[in-house]
């Protein structure tokens, strides 16, 4: 399958921040094929004309819980403590496969059409989400939140990291790569008590050649715990038990420190802000700034829709872009092409995928955005105009890895009215009847 | 013209929050007739069915600049000297009437279709923005801002004020109240020279039964500069000259004081907080719990599309409710009810308008939502969803004073298309050619 998007304004996130207009952009099977100012050679199936739109990579969302898309709202206005203990975990205690899979597939159609192509994800019953995101065509890195309440747990043994490595035997580069298995240890907090699962969890990542996607630092609760349990911060004390030996995701990080910028950036760990969940749950503002400065990467993530509320990448974005600004009270903090690059480029690094560029043997995961729509017009400036002002609901294409699975409001890959209908006949009555 | 609205859960914004499911609400000429759990007595010219939809009021969009929507990014990523000197100022220089009228109805248009229904303006050409207004049907409070930059500058003849006067014979009052003039004076740092025009204005509004809107400490260096000429800041300057003495405005507030917002609780002035754009233009972050500590009314603004930068009220809703939540650690900061209440009932009475709740007599100012979109699926709590989920683009009709002015992507009293062509053939030409 070729197909050519011509007469579009391209955004290629490249070095230079290209804003390429009359382009034409090439897709043969999963890749891109070439991007210029010229038709190129060759024959397609499919001739996309993109007048009045502005075709970008698709946005990575690299922290995320699909499934919770079912919470949304629920327990909203409680204190934390309250929240979690009798609205989030009562619930969960309740997921069967078939809530779960209806639940990731409602998530998922949410991300599709506002624009995500890739999303690096946390939750349990992985299995199930796996299954969804094959069938959605959308990129994933799918992860089992390990964790070690008790003393004396052992990797070898325990559920979820059985099920981690069953994870990653079945699905890990489901075809050509659309699905990766992250290891995925869910935070200190939470596995504070057997450390050597760490070594376990790490070690294993090590020898399967598998990214790692933690919690870290996201609430000062958490925080200031650990370095009394360790006399060590949360990135401190991993490190020393080797989890940021491999390409790894460390989520949130609102109250890191410069040491622990410092160590991100040496192993090259990926910090994802998740600016509506901090703001919303009032755990603070992540230093973003610092952050870039000490040369970490840093993408972006929605977190789950229960403290958020939506997984509209566009909305984050721009409230990343903002809200360095209103912290630093410096109208440059973080510019426009910045927060783009968080959600794209950075995106892609974090999660260990060639994509979130528009460039020859990249992945093909684009989006389509209608410039035509009135808060687009008029267009002074394409980047500030796609962070500042644009919303999910003016994407009117996504396509991952070559294949078109959303448009004009259509998802071609998944039923809508049967996801529809299995969370309201099904999945709402047995988590909250 | 009669109409009901069946089957609807109408979220009322009374004081108890009141969420009714399967309601009726009916609308006679432009009020509300009645609301409730039975359908009422009595023909109606047209009946809408609500199933699935949130009808609530219009939201009210306390403190903008319409006509700047023609600067959309323009001259984002400068710093504020060098955007205002080179970018913004230079092309208001160029308006002309026709360039202002195609710019207003492209800002009312963006306005109309993301689910406000009610606005206090401020700008110059002023005349023009109250046609475009009339004809759209949305409601409006309109000022032209009045500045003294030189000494001996007098209320009797300067042109802003001048025009004040001219705009207030003219249009104060229009179809019933659908348009309002508030006096206006555009902020202590842009009048200081001539504090006689502040009397003048004060006096002027007290006589007419105007209001009042004024920027106030948007910026440290606003309110430290004023502080530093006077001894006192913006509202305990403007307070001596009797600013405060009539129903006002006061936009931003975000470099206020506890002494400031006792006066501007006294004198039931409404502070109007607008989140995108201080964050954006690294103004700050407004203290709008100390505000409503104090029973400061807080109601919600956009500002002007170059600074935000679009006018979609319920993203700011959303950034207002979460950002108060992530400055002060405190996920019960602000909550999605309060939020609500600053886009509705708060900005009522800031514009004092008797709008913002559906209750039989009020304005019948209202929004259609669809709860069917992805993004609130589902729906365990109506406000929640409405505050944290729901986007401008969920809003499916938009009815102003009885009359519906949008339904279902549609513009019902203003030609989108001409104004599109004006916008591209002749305001843009002539601002930025």
């Amino acid at each position: 399958m070729a197909i050519l998007f011509q007469n579009v304004t391209a955004v290629l996130m490249d070095d230079a921040g290209t804003v390429l207009k009359g382009a034409f952009v090439a897709v043969e099977g999963d890749k891109i094929l070439s991007v210029g100012a010229q038709r190129p050679e060759g024959a397609f199936d499919e001739v996309v004309d993109g007048a009045g739109k502005v075709l970008m990579p698709g946005l990575v969302n690299a922290h995320t819980h699909v499934p919770m898309t079912m919470m949304r709202g629920y327990g909203d206005g409680h204190d934390l403590h309250d929240w979690l203990q009798n609205f989030i975990f009562p619930v969960e205690d309740k997921w069967d496969a078939r809530a779960i899979r209806a639940a990731a597939a409602l998530g998922l159609c949410e991300m599709i059409a506002s624009g995500t192509t890739c999303l690096a994800d946390m939750y349990m019953f992985c299995d199930e989400i796996c299954q969804e995101v094959a069938a959605a065509g959308i990129n994933a890195n799918i992860a089992r939140g390990v964790t070690a309440f008790a003393e004396g747990v052992s990797f070898d043994t325990h559920p979820s990291c059985v099920e981690t490595r069953a994870l990653a035997d079945r699905w890990h580069g489901h075809n050509g790569g659309q699905i990766k298995i992250d290891a995925c240890l869910h935070g200190e907090y939470t596995s504070f008590a057997s450390p050597a699962v760490w070594d376990g969890l790490a070690e294993y990542a090590r020898e399967k050649g598998l990214g790692m996607h933690v919690h870290i630092s996201e609430t000062r609760s958490e925080h200031e715990d650990c370095v009394g349990r360790w006399g060590m911060t949360p990135v401190q004390v991993l490190e020393k038990h080797g989890v940021w030996d491999v390409r790894a995701i460390a989520a949130h990080c609102v109250w890191t420190t410069p040491d622990d910028w410092a160590i991100l950036a040496e192993h090259g760990v990926s910090a994802v802000h998740n600016p509506c969940s901090n703001l919303k749950l009032g755990s603070g503002i992540a230093p973003v700034i610092g952050l870039r400065k000490a040369g970490v990467n840093v993408a972006l993530g929605t977190d789950g829709v229960s403290s958020n509320n939506t997984t509209d990448l566009f909305e984050d974005m721009k409230i990343a872009a903002m809200l360095q600004n209103g912290a630093q009270q410096d109208p440059l903090a973080l510019l426009p092409m910045d927060a783009l690059r968080m959600a794209t480029v950075n995106g892609a690094r974090a999660l260990g995928r060639n994509t979130g560029r528009i460039a020859p043997g990249c992945d093909a995961d684009l989006i389509l955005v209608d410039f035509g729509r009135l808060n687009l017009i008029p267009c002074h400036d394409v980047v500030s105009n796609l962070v500042y002002a644009a919303h999910g609901c003016d994407v009117v294409m996504n396509m991952c890895r070559g294949k078109v699975i959303y448009r004009n409001g259509d998802f071609l890959t998944i039923d809508i009215e049967r996801v529809k209908r299995e969370v309201a006949d099904y999945a709402l009555p047995l988590l909250f009847g």
